[in-house]
């Protein structure tokens, strides 16, 4: 297998791009702002196991403490700096690493234990809750960020006390009798522990990994009951004290997609975040073949669909209920606050995207990249602020007078900020994948994402190199250049399923395409190691699912989805509740480089093709009648001279009132 | 003031009427039915005060237990039985209200204390959560029991042990230092006090109530702080064992309207049927002209309109929220589960019709009354079955697999069962109300609703008999007659604001509406003391407020509004999700006798005005092309041959599959 968190040394980004920009925004601003972050709130010194005041805060959500998640915080933090080390260097933020390194190894227990909360605040309680209590989580955190450590300083200081935990954890957890049959409430540990076997080949790795994997969701685990019911049980939580998400009286295993086992799943449930995350482990099993049978595979496919078909919004943001940070009923999305909520969780994308990832390692099919650029592009981009120093955790289609359009500083859980910072490391390890299969000569270089970089590696002793221009996502027209002595190079191009027309110059032996990839032959390559790409991003107008109850109309244009801002709209007043966008109308491009931000974007105009509801002409008591309203809505009074989009990643950049909506109300004429 | 609860006694319903036939149906099943629950289930034996085993059953909403509105159950009862033996005794009723007076009699403790939770299960804790614990609520029921019981028994068995704990109550509750500063959590003690003012004339009545409703929502009530606040801190409620309704960490003093005085609220907030109890309180307080001033009119108007206008489906229902049974934001108003939920409960569309029964006592205005009759025919008829026997407590607008539209037994929260029968036991006196100003030489009979019915009453000594004869709500057609000596008998009449012509047979003297109601002076009345009101109910299509983002149409006919249920439209498989009605169909109208209920109802048939929307067509991953989408709409392969009708109120009457939708999408077809 190969990872994004090790291929990405491969790519380098060529500056300029909308995604080295926001790369170098984060290596530039991000990582210095969180690390002083980090060492504001307490986090950073945490590891010393001293008492921090906060430790004594009642929690906000009960049963939390509001500092159980500082180890991964401060785990996701090493990963990401190592990950920008590698490219830029930067002494003040690899002494930290350093140091934070030396702290984390001081703090483990002369048994391997590593855990900031239960040295601390609970001693003698570890491995009592580990459906809430994140104590797996944050050690799954701790081993990728040894191993990203790993990577860049070529020691084992911070691998070591991680290894030594492990064994500990693989003594603890497993089938015998003596040992718990339990796992993690949120999963990441599983997904930390197949890279560490991968590197380690150490055989209780892939064990513990695929434990964890298979037993979730066993009903009789322990004694003939859920191992989740009996620990609480253990734990004497009284019923009425259970966390508010959990609404009635069950026992909510679906949160922590524990219900079933994943072979048996039909349907994405709860917790958005762990969900993605677990799937990305169990795939990642898949991809290494060390499934128990093909049913993880078949319900992974299943769970896929399931989200990107029903429970995914347009903007590739997933989980709507707010309550559990979780998936709805199938098309329950709506927009915002006032519809009945929106959350869209800023990790819950790069899950998304992680996931869509490990698939693809086994299975090339743009039904998977797509999702993964419309998340990078659009969910994920959206979180973070131009200058990289404010986050969004919840990412709406809509404001409204509750839940404004901005961004925050922190978060008390601050899973996100830092999530955004390694996965930018990284990214260049998302646009290529390799393969090199025994059996045949030549090695196939798929291409998800259209990132200018080049990206080196060596095939059969020969080196090649493949440099990617364009100016994506702004222009479909990218440009290849495959420099190599090898004649064995192949490539796969993702033609994305948006795309109503693209083609080659020169052109391609074949425009067949398999699952959406344009596979050029090494032959061809060989012959033609230059040559462009031309993919039609003109700009167009998607609706979600009719069942979603949203009668919307949504610009985009490429991978890019557009939002209307009240900046550039200023007369709005009602969050755009009542614009309507005539399905008809002709949208105008302009190459925008903006003032304040100094970033460079393509903004989208409609001109007299929307026009304002007259709400005030209804009056619903509690209804109106049908034709009453049909002549309202059929008003043409209320034309807009200009509707003016900009990119949903760019929202909340510019100052304003916090007004924007993603999908506009179609405006139906001529019923 | 006059009440409904005492008025009714001089009408009485023409049989043969959809309401009469409904009274029919609680007068010969449905009291002996409830009577049977109620002793099967232990409530009948409650007041003797012996232990039951369903008190230890934990909760099924902490900490609420199971037992707590044992004696409301009782007390709607006894008060629903009082109704309905004016009209028709019935030895077997009428020996068991005895029978439950005497239990209610020997309840009582010395010093007036009346409750059988704290008597028999928390014995020394009463008074120690005024806001969950009903102990004023269930008070309030049975002082409504005991004055329906002194109406007809014309004495004081069950009013005087109620006299004597109101006495108790106002000595403990109240301004002075050494009373506690409560009011109840679920309002309801108020309107009875003022009606038992109205009654007894005695001020401690009239005190109490306005204690209760103008102390409600007082910051600073209790040393500077809110009673609730400071009376959860007295329990030592820790705060992570709220209740799940509560979601946050606020004290949501919103969900007991008690988060404001009354007078400052500006939106309808909390659980709905809380709200509608209080605001009949308040409306009565005003209608006795005993409000502090005039800020609470103005408040009882400025609630009432928000929530007609932004949190009323168009069946009348209210309260879309499941997790509190109450108020959304504006406009969220999802048809069912799968749209993000519906509550509507039963008892809160009855509040609303009391709430619109007491402002028409000092304001006729057909707002009010055109949605009590709404609430009458739909949100509230519609929870029972066509034998008075099963009974709904959610009516949700749209089934779903979760949800099916289905009724119930009873409820182990049996709120809405007796509240329908006390409602259709006093219903006769909904439909009139009295005007004898004194300043005037003539009485005005205002008519609200068109049920079948003769009307007696005396004015200056002279006997009047109104009649009012007619096949509503199947026929638009009221035949009036005026038997009386008096010539000094004016009338007015509602004329619905959905009626698009309307006439009078003979001519009435002016066609001018106020407020839209019909006024027929005394002298034209004693020249023509026979005439005939035509009123238009051909049908119509309605559609809800754009901004609840339903792009729906539903089918009224007068008052009453359909759906389309399986058993009719029996290739249904998506809860008619995917059905399409045309803005411009036709209806065809038709009077149904029911083979299974022998009941007679006016169906509705769309011949070729609907389709199917092809979702098989619709492959959004997560988006899908707007032209795309439109297309699909658009196609006339699955033109529906026949779309069928049924009142909403009969849903669920003849068995099949619980599939059933109020709102079906809007076809456009043309765009």
């Amino acid at each position: 297998m190969s990872y994004p968190q090790e291929t990405f040394i491969r790519s380098s980004l060529i500056p300029g791009s909308l995604i080295a920009r926001r790369r170098e925004v984060v290596s530039s601003n991000t990582l210095s702002y969180q690390l002083e972050v980090l060492k504001k709130t307490g986090r950073y010194d945490a590891f010393k196991l001293q008492w921090h005041p906060s430790y004594s805060d009642p929690p906000e959500t009960w049963p939390i403490p509001k500092h159980l998640f500082w180890d991964s915080d401060i785990g996701k933090w090493i990963e990401g700096a190592c990950y920008f080390l590698h490219k830029q260097p930067d002494t003040k933020i690899r002494s930290a690493v350093d140091e934070l390194v030396q702290m984390i190894r001081s703090a483990q227990q002369p048994d391997g234990y590593l855990n900031i909360h239960y040295t601390v605040v609970e001693p003698g309680k570890r491995f009592t809750n580990l459906r809430d209590f994140h104590e797996l989580y944050n050690a799954g955190h701790l081993i990728e960020a040894a191993l990203a450590h790993n990577d860049l300083y070529k020691n084992n200081d911070l691998l070591d006390p991680l290894l030594k935990y492990v064994d500990l954890l693989h003594r603890t957890f497993g089938p015998s009798e003596d040992q718990t049959h339990g796992y993690p409430g949120h999963p990441e540990i599983e997904l930390a522990l197949l890279r560490l076997y991968d590197r380690t080949q150490n055989p209780k790795h892939l064990d513990l990994a695929r434990y964890f994997i298979t037993e979730r969701g066993n009903s009789t685990g322990v004694n003939g009951r859920h191992y989740y019911v009996v620990e609480a049980e253990k734990r004497g939580d009284p019923s009425h004290t259970r966390m508010p998400y959990w609404g009635g009286n069950d026992n909510a295993l679906w949160y922590y997609q524990a219900h079933q086992p994943i072979v048996e799943q039909q349907t994405i449930e709860g917790h958005s975040v762990r969900a993605m995350y677990l799937l990305t482990a169990a795939s990642d099993l898949v991809g290494m073949a060390k499934a128990p049978d093909g049913r993880l595979q078949d319900a992974i496919y299943r769970l896929w669909d399931n989200m990107v078909e029903c429970k995914m919004y347009l903007t590739g943001g997933i989980g709507a209920i707010k309550q559990w940070e979780g998936f709805g009923l199938n098309y329950f999305l709506p927009q915002g606050t006032e519809e009945g909520g929106c959350y869209a969780e800023t990790c819950a994308a790069i899950g998304v995207m992680m996931l869509a990832e490990r698939i693809l390692q086994y299975d090339l099919d743009r039904r998977f990249s797509d999702i993964m650029e419309l998340c990078l592009y659009n969910a994920m981009l959206t979180a973070m602020s131009h200058d990289g120093t404010k986050f969004t955790y919840v990412n709406q289609l809509a404001s409204s007078d509750q839940d404004l359009s901005k961004r925050e500083e922190w978060f008390t859980c601050a899973c996100c900020p830092p999530n955004v910072l390694r996965l930018l490391g990284q990214i260049g390890g998302y646009i290529y994948t390799l393969n090199e299969a025994q059996d045949t000569a030549s090695a196939q270089v798929n291409v998800h994402l259209y990132i200018p970089s080049r990206y080196e590696f060596q095939t059969r002793g020969e080196k090649v190199v493949l440099v990617q221009k364009s100016n994506w996502p702004w222009s479909g027209r990218v440009e290849f250049e495959v420099q190599t002595k090898s004649s064995q190079v192949g490539l796969a191009l993702r033609i994305p399923a948006w795309a109503k027309s693209w083609k080659i110059t020169p052109p391609s032996p074949s425009t067949n395409l398999e699952k959406g990839y344009l596979i050029l032959p090494a032959d061809w390559v060989s012959t033609n190691p230059s040559f462009t790409l031309d993919v039609d991003i003109s700009p167009r107008l998607m609706a979600p699912h009719p069942y979603t109850n949203q009668d919307t109309l949504t610009l985009a244009r490429g991978p890019i989805v557009y939002v209307v801002e009240d900046i550039d709209n200023p007369w709005v007043e009602d969050h755009f509740k009542s614009v309507q966008l005539d399905p008809m109308c002709d949208v105008q491009e302009k190459t925008i480089t903006d003032d304040t931000t100094g970033d460079t974007y393509v903004a989208l105009t409609v001109a007299r093709g929307a026009s304002i509801l007259k709400t005030q002409d209804i009056h619903a008591y509690p209804d109106v009648e049908a034709a009453e309203l049909q002549k309202v809505e059929q008003s043409a009074d209320t034309v807009i001279d200009e509707l003016k989009f900009v990119p949903y990643y760019f929202r909340a950049n510019r100052g304003g009132r916090g007004q924007a909506k993603v999908g506009l109300k179609r405006w139906h004429k001529h019923n």
